[in-house]
């Protein structure tokens, strides 16, 4: 068998922001090229890209090409077009919260070099830099949150995992696939089921896909049987990521998560969130303040170009579910695993980082 | 809007035994007849009809079909080849136990008639006959036992399903769906969330395809939104078909069942499960002993004609899965509603139907 061509999930080259598009996988791999903010807003609202990091990463480069393409522009017309696409990419998807931490984060970069009196050329480069710095950080963070979850990974696992929190949902090595990577890396023999996870399917499409890249042993279920499998036995832990986890360590995360938590603490199976210190969001007191994302009826009600849903029959498609911090058995971050999240953990947690 | 053309989920003709093919739902409504006992089976395990009451119904009109094809037959001839049907049908799917309990009625028919001498032709319209028989009581039985679950249906009720357990898996009416259409018909203002039921969809193209026949409201929720309509407070009780109930109580239904029950009992919200008598086995004594049909690869990797689980990605397939009688509310039959099931409460039920 040939060795299968090397991928990347996002990237940024002279024609704009690139993206694996993931609508295709695992059926064609092809590279969708976004010229304007408005083709790389598109593209995340219509899950080119998807995943909480790999969103915010791709917002970083929307903004350094908003900049690119107002170079020509007065300092007053290049502030108000990145104004414009800042606004544009922060409306694109509401509960991942890496996508308004990197946003502010472009917008501090800005104010800094204004501030400082840079011109338009040099504060374009310096955004175009601050974009790949977030792009290459989110890379090295989901290898040391991978090495630090390797210590809940005991040689043989079964490793039930929801969604898709790998390479495709980060930069690079992914969240709780970086944890399962690097649990193979440190010679751990685990195996990975992955929930297909409707109705976008990332589990069976994206999952699947990049775990089979990597030769980690892979099987794919459907959501519905989840439970079973644990009543049986077969499942000996479970790490997903996160969308946004609050102060208090209530974590919104992929629908279909909160229900594997419950039924994780009824078989005493342990439930590990593996997210990057950029999704924990401070400002957030509680899951109940984390706006759920509604997407729309299509989604749900057709299967390619079939209809499965009877037409005029409603559906309901809330994208995203929290779980409350007592479901969460640790929390994976950089900086190491917080066992038992809360309030008092999560604070310290952020104290260290800033320090 | 005109009215929809009645339609019927099984039948009896001069062809054969005619399906509503069940693969077809929403799109459309189209009759399979079919002209042999393999057909029949070939329609069983290719799930043209599905749901353990109809699939009882339609193994005796099968029964019925062979019996007919061999009037011609001497009497040994006739014997081997109903036994080969027999064989055969019963061969089709291992976990609805009304499969088993229809063949065997069936057999018991035609024991009874040969011990009394008839011949094979006046014994082929006696099988004729006890397959409509059977065909019959089985949509009274779900008459009888949606009007004994009413009880259990507040008026409001926001009623969350799971695969469909409607007229489409009985002769007529269905068992949760019969409580749902009992309800309704008693003045119950009630309103249906079906698990769509992946991967064969059920829910989606079946319960809501009926329900929206009926008039009844229903909205479709992915397998995996559950638990976050549960959290939300918008599921006020579960109600469910059975494939099997064991002696103790145990009950095995589609793959999913059981963990919804998980999740009613971490959201203290009831969890019922309606069924025929016919679906109780004595010979079971618990769930453990209730053999899971593992089906094929295809019905979880590929839809229609998309792959959606990358090559050489292996996939499990089981079809049904058991529930712990401790996490049924209630068991909802014909004899009326046995609240808390155990292996007492069963007996007395089956001890009040054989008196």
């Amino acid at each position: 068998m040939s060795e299968p061509e090397p991928w990347f999930t996002l990237g940024w080259s002279d024609a704009g922001v690139e993206l694996l598009d993931q609508r295709l996988l695992p059926d064609r791999e092809e590279v969708l090229v976004c010229r304007s903010v408005e083709e790389v807003a598109c593209a995340i609202e219509d899950l080119v890209v998807r995943g909480a990091p790999a969103i915010g990463c791709t917002a970083a480069l929307g903004m350094a090409l908003a900049a690119r393409q107002a170079i020509g522009l007065d300092a007053a017309a290049f502030g108000a077009a990145l104004d414009a696409a800042h606004a544009r990419l922060a409306a694109t998807r509401p509960t991942a919260i890496n996508l308004f931490w990197a946003l502010d984060r472009m917008a501090r970069t800005r104010a800094a070099l204004q501030s400082e009196g840079h011109d338009v050329a040099a504060t374009a480069e310096a955004l175009r830099e601050e974009a790949l710095v977030i792009v290459v950080e989110d890379g090295e963070i989901c290898r040391q949150l991978g090495r630090a979850g390797v210590e809940l990974v005991p040689d043989g696992s079964r490793i039930l995992t929801h969604c898709n929190a790998g390479a495709l949902a980060t930069s690079a090595y992914g969240t709780a696939l970086g944890v399962v990577r690097a649990a193979v890396d440190a010679g751990r023999r685990v195996s990975v089921l992955a929930d297909e996870t409707r109705p976008f399917l990332q589990g069976a499409r994206l999952t699947a896909w990049e775990m089979q890249r990597d030769g980690i042993p892979v099987s794919v279920i459907t959501d519905n049987m989840a439970a079973h499998l644990m009543q049986q036995g077969e499942v000996d832990l479970i790490v997903v990521g996160a969308d946004r986890v609050a102060a208090n360590g209530d974590v919104a995360n992929k629908i279909g998560t909160y229900g594997l938590a419950v039924l994780a603490h009824a078989h005493d199976i342990p439930f590990y969130v593996a997210a990057p210190i950029s999704t924990i969001d401070p400002a957030t007191a509680t899951g109940a303040e984390i706006p759920i994302e509604e997407r729309g009826r299509e989604e749900v009600a057709n299967f390619g170009n079939r209809p499965i849903v009877p037409d005029n029959v409603p559906v309901r498609h809330p994208a995203f579910d929290v779980t409350p911090a007592r479901y969460v058995t640790a929390l994976v971050t950089e900086r190491g695993v917080l066992r038992d999240p809360d309030g008092a953990g999560i604070a310290r947690l952020l104290r260290d980082t800033r320090s």
